[in-house]
């Protein structure tokens, strides 16, 4: 007996896909709901059955709360699972779900509004006792209250306007005795900008890492952690590369964290798998916000402990205890996602559009490929660049790496700029492979973005490389010739599809 | 350090692929040799040089010993690969790549000869206490020495021509009773047929089921099993489905087994990666061949394992001793691979021929593509039919198969016949589910080899798919949409694209 006969999938793209083919394996029926341009999507095919909701922006479709419900009520599906963005952290959807009498795959809208609200998270997790950056939330009089407070949060600060951000009145300040000047200057700053002139201060953390930590909880008010993954290649806040484990992390302070994180979750009374973020430096780490939903990185997760996240959610969401306590939790090898975008990494992430010509998708031992396009399917800018993920699992991380690596030489996606050349420089990048990172990796590698000798982005490189690979292809094998057999030209429409391992 | 700067990989489709992937992701470098037909396949493609070695029939290219050796020397390469098939277990290819100071990525000529010879490999199981089908190796004088030797191994028993296979002179005895008639009967056919009328006896097992044991060793002197593979779905001898760990042993029938098959390797002095096959029934196994080379259906052994064989290969090959002992291997869930050949399953497994229109892989949560075609390409009747093979791992048995059913779903090879719907057709049979199976399996339920509601192969289908899957896709969204939008056609090209679940 499934647990429900058929869940609604109320998003799009490769996390539509993934939840559609949970639901398949448990044998549980699925409504795709989809957009005009959508009704060739991957995701729309896919689903037993699929509802037109309305025209391309969001708003008059994946956003709609009405007719989304309204299909799962006239398709009789169960319960409704949002996916992440969209209405995934919206606690008006998750309640209008249960008042459609409607099961909502995901925690409670009181534990997603307690979340959303940042004031009140760190309330909250101040009493759960989960660390957060030192700091104070009351605006400061002077700069002698402004020192008094840095020497006991300890430098270097950040100095922050209380009214504004991106940037204005914002100062790192180093010490002591820079503080008062910077004080005057960025409160001067922010009153220009914002009209008020109040600043306050935190500490500010120089080269931190971004890890995160996975949890799962059921109704029953169990609560597990399924360790960390570290999300430190980001750009503007926007993550390019996943992994699990850290390659920082060490067993007491994966522990200190999970334990953190369990505590967080507790402290809302979470169900289903959510996220708390930290911030990580030297050993150090402080709570950044919980996403309360599955995240795009999610399956790194899974390949290191063996779950399957989405049919977790739906099984504790039909009231399943987890059978599992956090002792019987084991983490086996390393794991890698590269999420490949439809944008070009060496033109400032401009989005590129449309039509996917040819998509070959890399396989063999340790590859998952988690997509959300299919060749022919037009991209638009209507919606996220996101066109599929690539993950990789293996024994170390430095062997996961090195099939990362393999793996990305095999995708080719013809017709659009992607974010692959740039994932490439990234395996091969020495600071990477020793797990050397930051944040700011991308910008202490800036270099990395610039358009190289590697000619750039896919779909430029693509007309030339056919023509070289073509003629490399016959050089290398001219000398090497055994045997009175014939030649035969290489046919161009492969000539790049299996790029050579030394492409970037 | 690599362990080879280069490996020649002599062979083609989804196992040079295969070994390319393991040697690029461990740094080496590859040289694929090719025949003329094959200048375009992904094998050598994908390799870092590729040398043409003759015409298409393989005697001309894949079996030239020579052309082959040659191609290493002018490229450098320091080991051959043989992958399976082909050359594979020819002891004087293994001879000839030592003579030529290269290492083969194999056991010795003197292993592969050993086992090669059936009497030879018979006498050293017997010395090595690997139980061998109770049965003898001399013709019976008379119908009296045949029932004494009945009494001794218990019914039924198979009488079997001396001097000729084909069925002719063999009958199956259930009873002491039937046995003088069936001996003189016996007796007449093979004198009819051979123009020798000895005939010999062995224990005759009605439903055996194929368990394999996959073993590794290494130079200096260790010899590990890696666990049970099953292989009973079969079709003459060729294998179908293969899984791991097997639905009906227990553990302590794994040890014995996997003891057996260690002996078995050490009797042969045995290095690398190699398959000990047994019959086994009600609890009794017994010896049936041993494979000295990788084996199509090693995927299902790495995934249950988590090694990665390919690697240990090479790595076994280059010197390196075995870094864990029996007790350090553990299966992990459980694996299953359905082979993906271009035949055609509902007209007696006729080949299919011509080129490959549209490809779609599945991917996703657990399942892994080891494939050798990509679009475009050309299937002719040179080469042994298998495209690919699409295998998967989940935590259970039963979750494995849904998992493949869900992935079999998935697959889209446009432009052939191929035995994908089969496969979907096994997924669900309820005896497949239920483990009950024995090699008598396709036999047992020869209705799933017939063409039958799902319109029979892929290629048929596939045009009247397109229309009716179309007219379906309206038909169900009609009542279903919702909110002001305009309804978009559904793209003809895209129609059968991700088939229905229903569609077998």
């Amino acid at each position: 007996m499934p647990l429900f006969d058929k869940i609604l999938v109320a998003n799009r793209g490769e996390i539509a896909v993934r939840i559609i083919r949970a639901c398949r394996e448990m044998g549980i029926g699925t409504v795709a709901v989809h957009s005009e341009p959508d009704a060739g999507a991957p995701h729309t095919l896919l689903a037993d059955e699929a509802v037109l909701i309305g025209p391309a922006p969001s708003s008059e479709s994946y956003l709609r709360i009405d007719r989304i419900i309204e299909a799962a009520q006239a398709t009789g599906a169960q319960a409704i699972h949002p996916g992440y963005g969209f209405l995934a952290e919206r606690a008006p959807f998750a309640d209008a779900v249960e008042e459609a009498g409607l099961v909502f795959l995901g925690p409670t809208a009181d534990t997603i509004r307690s979340m959303g609200d940042k004031t009140e998270a760190r309330r909250r997790m101040q009493t759960a006792e989960v660390p957060i950056v030192p700091g104070l939330v009351d605006p400061l009089s002077d700069a002698d209250e402004a020192v008094a407070a840095a020497d006991e949060m300890g430098y270097p600060v950040l100095l922050k306007a209380a009214a504004g951000g991106g940037g204005k009145g914002m100062r790192v300040v180093e010490s002591a005795a820079e503080l008062p000047r910077a004080f005057e200057a960025a409160s001067r700053e922010a009153l220009a900008a914002f009209g008020d002139g109040s600043v306050y201060l935190e500490r500010y953390l120089s080269r931190p890492r971004h890890i995160e930590i996975q949890v799962l909880g059921d109704t029953h008010g169990n609560v597990v952690h399924l360790g960390e993954r570290e999300c430190s290649i980001q750009r503007r806040h926007q993550k390019l590369v996943e992994e699990a484990p850290s390659a920082v992390l060490t067993p007491d302070e994966r522990a200190a964290m999970g334990a953190a994180a369990v505590r967080a979750a507790e402290a809302v009374d979470y169900r289903g798998a959510g996220t708390v973020e930290f911030l990580y430096q030297d050993g150090e780490f402080f709570f950044l916000e919980m996403n309360t939903r599955l995240q795009v990185e999610h399956p790194v997760t899974e390949l290191v402990t063996g779950l399957d996240l989405v049919e977790w959610q739906i099984r504790v969401a039909a009231g399943e205890k987890l059978p599992f306590a956090q002792g019987d939790l084991q983490l086996v090898g390393h794991s890698i996602e590269c999420r490949i975008t439809s944008e070009d990494p060496f033109h400032g992430f401009l989005p590129s559009t449309g039509r996917v010509e040819h998509l070959e998708i890399p396989s063999g031992p340790g590859v998952r490929w988690d997509g959300g396009v299919s060749e022919g399917f037009e991209i638009g800018l209507h919606y996220d660049p996101l066109l599929g993920k690539l993950i990789v699992h293996a024994a170390t991380r430095e062997a996961a790496i090195d099939r990362m690596a393999r793996a990305l030489d095999e995708l080719v996606i013809r017709g659009l700029q992607t974010a692959t050349p740039l994932h490439r420089r990234i395996m091969r990048n020495e600071a990477f492979r020793s797990g050397e990172l930051s944040i700011r990796f991308l910008e202490e590698y800036a270099e990395l973005l610039e358009p190289g000798a590697d000619g750039g982005a896919d779909a430029r490189a693509a007309a030339i490389a056919a023509v070289l690979l073509e003629e490399a292809y016959r050089a290398r094998r001219a000398p090497a010739r055994i045997g009175g057999g014939s030649s035969t030209a290489l046919p161009s429409w492969r000539a790049s599809g299996w790029p050579w391992q030394g492409s970037v």
